[in-house]
């Protein structure tokens, strides 16, 4: 039985090792070139760890490098400043927009009345535009809307579904608050493909952020930490140094 | 008085010590060569941490080494995602489907009120094949459809019952959160009888992986960690060093 | 005023230090020979840490040794699991059960409605064979059907009071869930006579189990920790090695 | 300002330091030779730490050398076995019972919908005897029959200001289970004029029994650690070596 | 920029630096010589810290050394105990509220449905005796009476209104249970314009008292701790020796 | 790829980089200059760590250096107390209300049912001067009026929008008490564009207080920790010492 390599290239089975490159510099290494094609990735991370950047980076991504059209369904934060903020790290999601390759969705307002409808646009938009890539942010805020775990649950296993048929690779921020040791409701990690966590570490100096891959079905993901850099090209992984 | 030696072959007094082996390398030598035929046993394991792969290798042996045939029964993963992702490590499910041997029921979307429906149908599958390896996947997400602590435990009593009268060894997954001290809702420990222990530990450099037998009636267990190594071969447990 | 040595023999004014041998080895040395006579001890422990075979040897002993029938109440394991995994340690309970020496009532699908009509049945079969010994498998099981916290201990205390009046020496199973600091709802140590602690403690190779006896009244206990030992012929408590 | 020696002995102002001694060794010394008289004190403690046996004492003290005469109100231990376990000590209640000087009552099963009528009889069972020594075991048991915590603190206050006016000194038995950092419903401590915990302390050997004054109105107390040592004449405190 | 040194004298504006000298040997120093006028500040402290002793030298004070009417109102304490125990420290309540210069409201056994109009004769009294100095004990018995957070919140922010109006400073008591980490319903600290820790400390031997600011609106306040010492003279703060 | 040099100075895309200049020293340069022009960031701080005074002088600084006039939204704090306390720092705030730069909202008493009228008041009333910076007083005071978090997130989201909207930077004050660890409800961190947390910090003889800027959307922001010293000046952060 040999054990495999770290990073190894595993002979492809036809469509079986098809990968989604992230575009995020020092990831897709560590995951054997990118996310399983249509599976659900969730992105975890405590607040300014850079979730929203990453998820940026992996629709500009799509849009320019791969043909792969995008979404960002937000209800978190807002169009003009999503776009602002990402022109600074030369993602011209505007652009993109006008080309026909983007769409932002702005759920940030969703109460619990208007989850179901509002599911029912998120899927319309996505086939619309034959949306390849996906991010939804973040379950966190839309899980607010649901009365109790079980819903939750199924509408994201209904979701999950959906997504695959449409051939649509998801990434799903989970925010994790200052304090909590926990992800979400603690079942989002078990129905999604992929685990990514974005950690604050704090010392006695200030705080470090790192990634680590805890979780990717189908894949033979390195299972050590990296430092997550933000550039002014964006978010990149490095080896870590503790 | 002559305490048991590890791995002793305790005397078999007829029909004693009857064994399903799991197919999965390093665990059968930890519990006197398997699972005790008939009974429950519960692989808890945090996410990403081959709780899907195990089992799923507890059932393709069954079917292919020892004439059993065997269920998947889903609360959480998609059949042709499963049968894709254990494509990955040699295990042909779809082959299996064909040739009458397996069964994959995705109940992903059960909610509450058809809880009680959806275990018939389980249970009238698993006859129907006369299956005699079970995995239920998993419990931790069955659990959210019960009202209160009291019926999920009664269920999961009349679960393991038809189950052992049907001379069906079960393997229950239980998801362990990121962050969670305790398996599930405290009471599926003691309900089985059988407790296998996938864990995720962190260290400076980042996660490894390893696996524990706390329980298992009747037989005189391993009571050391191992490493969970996972190859193109599937996982298998080696000796753990530290 | 001098001290009580450990294990001393204290003067025994009539009737005062009435013991029911438990037939573990290593425990009745630690508690003044036995259990006080028709006095309720708690043996509580973790999943696998050896709670059914010592309160089956307590039972077994009671029927061979001292002419004193049992009665098995189970909430948690069935009968024919039961007795089979007991043969295993030369413990005969089919045996027993056709001389009239032990019966085993199986509850384990009792709900919340049937609780006190279960409690009848329980009494009267502990009556109908003048059991002298009695173990429920387990309180933490039973206690899910009460609606709140002082209904259940009204139980308990009127319980306690039947089996005393009926000389009755009851082994109070409580289930100590991985990752719980606590035992059961908080007052089932203080209602009983007695508390006896089957822990599993972590170190970095494995798992290994303790015992204590933190509680027993009218008994001047030993206050260390014993290792428990399964071997073939049974449970037995040796000295501790840390 | 002269700081107050440890046990010093203050200046007794007419009725100012008028102490009720607990018979309790080791005890009294700590608190400038007893309770204030007609005050409220938790002996607060976990399972097996002797609170029965030292509030036993304290009532035996004071009918047989103090010519007051006590009560016992539980929530929590049968009558017989209270005095059976205390004859164990030398301390012979039925003989007290008899002359008038002490009563047990028993309520161990009242219920939420009782518990004032019972607390009725309580009082007017104290004034019946001219009890000047009251022993309630325990709150714990006794707060689970309120709705809610307000109730419960009004009904101690009152409870309180009668055994004042009662001139009775009461000590209130709390429950601090197994795992558990706090005492109770976290505002006994404040409406109670002392507060004495008996601590179970582990090490890796077994457990020790300590105890500690961490409160006492109008008293300059000792703040150290003493050891609880059960002897055949009952509990006493020693001077603590860790 | 000049940093404020440590106890400096900032130059005072008219009126704005006025302070209410407390009494409390030791803490007056550590707040530019005492509570800002017709503030209101938190003490609160664990059971037996002394904060019942420390507010009645901040009354006791006010009445006798700045002619300054105080009130104590007592959701914990009784009259005649709370007279009696601080006749110990040399202050006589009984003589100042002959003079008319102080006032005991006992307010121990206030329900839900009461708090309103308890709340209103507070009010009546505190302005019928022109009251400057107030100490309400404690705010934790108090907020049992409310229903939720924000009445609690809204009604403290009420009542902080009117005690400013009148020109009253006000020590607001807050118990902290035994095993807590934070202080009453999370909010008063950040309502009031101090707050006191009075801590209890355990070590090996035992408890030691200490006492700290750790807030004080408009104050250039110590950062240290201090020892609690209760003396003969009541409570007075020294020198932090670890 | 070249990496952002802390506190670098990014090139200005057309109006890419305004910044609000917070008048408080030390703050500004940690952040390239300032809070984003029109973004919400949180202020984050235990009782007494300075939130108040650092909110006050970024309203002032705004007012009396860069024409921007401030309101300051108090769910906490009343008027003539902040007033007062503030022209110990220099800070005139009466002066500023006579000249329509400033403006204090008092909400102290907000109930429940009041709650939507009262944010209507404050929009108004921030409209009204055309004010550009806004302070609320907490988050933490104003979010116990909501019925449940998702309403809350909802609320805090549409206030981000018309604030943004009119072109108004805000301070979102949010209450860490004492032995808390996490801030707020868990979400509002994840929808304001920065966190800027206020600790204090224990150690062996006192507290001391630091700040952290853990979250700056669009910035550039140092990750070290920094000195709170509050001075005659008000505050400023200096560079940590250990």
């Amino acid at each position: 039985m040999k054990q495999l390599a770290k990073h190894s290239s595993i002979v492809s089975v036809e469509g079986f090792n098809d990968r989604v490159p992230t575009g995020i510099k020092g990831l897709d290494e560590l995951i054997e070139g990118g996310l399983p094609r249509a599976s659900m990735a969730i992105l975890a991370g405590s607040p300014g760890s850079g979730k929203t950047i990453a998820s940026a980076q992996f629709l500009y991504h799509g849009a320019t490098k791969c043909g792969e059209n995008g979404v960002y369904v937000s209800f978190a934060e807002r169009k003009d400043v999503f776009i602002k903020n990402m022109r600074r790290f030369g993602l011209d999601f505007a652009e993109l927009e006008k080309k026909g390759k983007f769409k932002f969705l702005d759920f940030a307002t969703t109460r619990k009345t208007a989850i179901t409808a509002t599911l029912n646009v998120l899927v319309k938009e996505v086939l619309s535009i034959k949306s390849k890539r996906l991010v939804v942010d973040s379950f966190s805020a839309m899980a607010l809307a649901f009365e109790n775990k079980i819903d939750a649950r199924v509408v994201l296993h209904t979701f999950e579904k959906i997504m695959r048929q449409a051939d649509c690779t998801t990434l799903l921020l989970v925010e994790v608050p200052t304090g909590s040791l926990n992800l979400g409701l603690g079942f989002e990690e078990f129905v999604a493909d992929g685990l990514i966590l974005f950690e604050t570490i704090e010392d006695n100096v200030g705080i470090r952020k790192r990634a680590i891959v805890r979780k990717m079905r189908g894949t033979d993901h390195n299972q050590n930490y990296t430092n997550i850099v933000i550039s002014d090209e964006g978010i990149s992984l490095t080896p870590y140094v503790t």
